[in-house]
């Protein structure tokens, strides 16, 4: 199943099904994808219509729940070492994952608006919607309850991080509101899954260049099952929440902290990532975060070309 | 206007308006409370009924938002001093504050489940539901978004929190499932409201036996539209978003820590300060946290003995 979210000026939105080779759609008529993870059994009574990713919000507008982990360890490894810092070995086992905020995602297509003070950074993730998870659930049954997988574009404040993170509570200010894929396809749907990773090129350019090529499979530390697990250690989880990867981040083939496209390497999924391989590198980052302006490009392909979330394309505004 | 959310067996409820004196009510035939704050005009149509606590959901059964804050510094400022801890001069100034899970909280009667292991404690909260609140919003404008308020007890698991802080990303396994007061009150209906907080004893029993009665609108040194201000820094938050007010705490009159009831002081609004304070007095705590069988009660009275939001009640039963 292939789901999307239009827009219809509801809070939730429309849910259409959209044919395997995404160009049309059908709507369950005053169905939202959040109705039919609570359980509800829609209708494709809707005609057959040209899909338009334009048209579409992100699969859930909003959501209960948004839990976002760190789960490619390479990507922390690298914060860590850009500024000197030691990361405790503890992170290769026990994963970190934050309360992401969930009122109120970006429809895909949306401007990123802030302050570029503020230090405006994309971290391109992949993201899981579940159903319900019991506490206390396994791995594997964790790994049942996944329903859902798109893409994330976790809208990133590296100013204000800093600051926030040194009070010990987490991210509130530095995460303002993220988008997602126009698509949210059923794991069965997908030959790059493997029951716990999607595998394949995530691919991000920046104003119209590669930035990003890093596999989603490799490297990730935590599959989503361990993710989900983790966060249902102490309480039950909604249908409907949403699980993020955090930012892809491929080692290099020698080990090391890898290298833009433009240089043979799979590049970075975030622009924190290629400052800090830069900072490394040269003693200094020399790439700018997003400014007014700047557009983002996030997507997946299947070996054949296909879009297969369609693409998260943002662009920069300024704001107030 | 004074709300109550029934469990009709559907995740968000069925919407009820309770009368003034708190023993009666009328249901908005298949409406939620959140669709109201999204907009839809409740038809007060059911038949006159009596009102029934042990009936309700929290009023926000799952919310797209819960933020809460550590509004009365003084209980951090202790928390901080118990281990010897400097506290941030900022901390007076800028607010503390984490997202929090709001997926699925638990019934105002519902049991506490969890591992003795974890170190249990409940903490008494003033929260306030918004409506919507647009990026940038000043406290004037947020004090003018405040929709309805009511009590929460914020279940913590102090055995988890030092380790999931240590790794700087905030709660996520060390705060489960919490739970609010049966009502949700207008600010108009509440007389103790200035505006910005909400005075009044939070009555705190621990089974059966007076153990909190500090003053909420005391002490709270940042009020809720700053802080419903500060979470809209750099995102609009959607309408149904749950501030709150962090663990209420008072200072005792010669600005020290505190006294206990029964020794003719406010007590406290959590186990876990009163341990502080145990271990401030004696070297070491000797209060427990909670333990399977324990009966926790909060719940505030008006000057003639009217309880404004119903009460919390619950028990903590042994899990799994």
């Amino acid at each position: 199943m292939i789901c999307a979210t239009l827009d219809d000026g509801t809070p939730d939105g429309q849910l259409a099904r959209v044919s395997e080779d995404r160009t049309t759609c059908r709507i369950a008529p005053g169905m939202s994808l959040q109705a039919m993870l609570d359980g509800a059994e829609p209708a494709w009574s809707g005609p057959e219509c040209r899909f338009d990713p334009a048209a579409c919000l992100s699969p859930l507008p909003r959501a209960y729940q948004f839990l976002d982990a760190s789960a490619y360890v390479n990507h922390v490894a690298l914060v860590r070492r850009a500024r000197g810092a030691e990361m405790p070995e503890s992170f290769w086992h026990d994963p970190l994952m934050y309360q992401g905020g969930s009122d109120g995602f970006l429809a895909p297509t949306a401007p990123i608006e802030g302050d570029p003070e503020w230090g405006m950074d994309f971290e391109a993730e992949v993201a899981v919607i579940t159903g319900p998870v019991r506490m206390g659930a396994t791995p594997r049954e964790a790994r049942d309850a996944i329903r859902l997988v798109m893409l994330c574009n976790d809208v990133s404040l590296r100013a204000l991080i800093p600051g926030e993170l040194s009070k010990g509570f987490g991210f509130v200010q530095s995460k303002p509101a993220c988008a997602f894929s126009p698509l949210a396809v059923a794991p069965g749907a997908l030959p790059g899954w493997d029951g716990g990773r999607l595998h394949g090129a995530l691919r991000v350019d920046l104003n119209g260049m590669p930035f990003g090529r890093a596999d989603a499979g490799h490297d990730m530390t935590f599959d989503f099952p361990a993710l989900i697990s983790h966060a249902a250690k102490t309480r039950a989880l909604a249908a409907g929440t949403i699980i993020g990867s955090g930012t892809v981040s491929n080692r290099d083939s020698d080990g090391g902290p890898g290298r833009p496209v433009a240089q043979g390497g799979a590049g970075y999924s975030c622009i924190a990532e290629q400052r800090m391989v830069e900072t490394l590198l040269s003693g200094s980052p020399s790439t700018p975060f997003l400014q007014p302006g700047d557009r983002i490009r996030i997507w997946m392909e299947d070996a054949a070309g296909v879009s297969l979330f369609g693409a998260i394309e943002q662009e920069v505004a300024a704001w107030p």
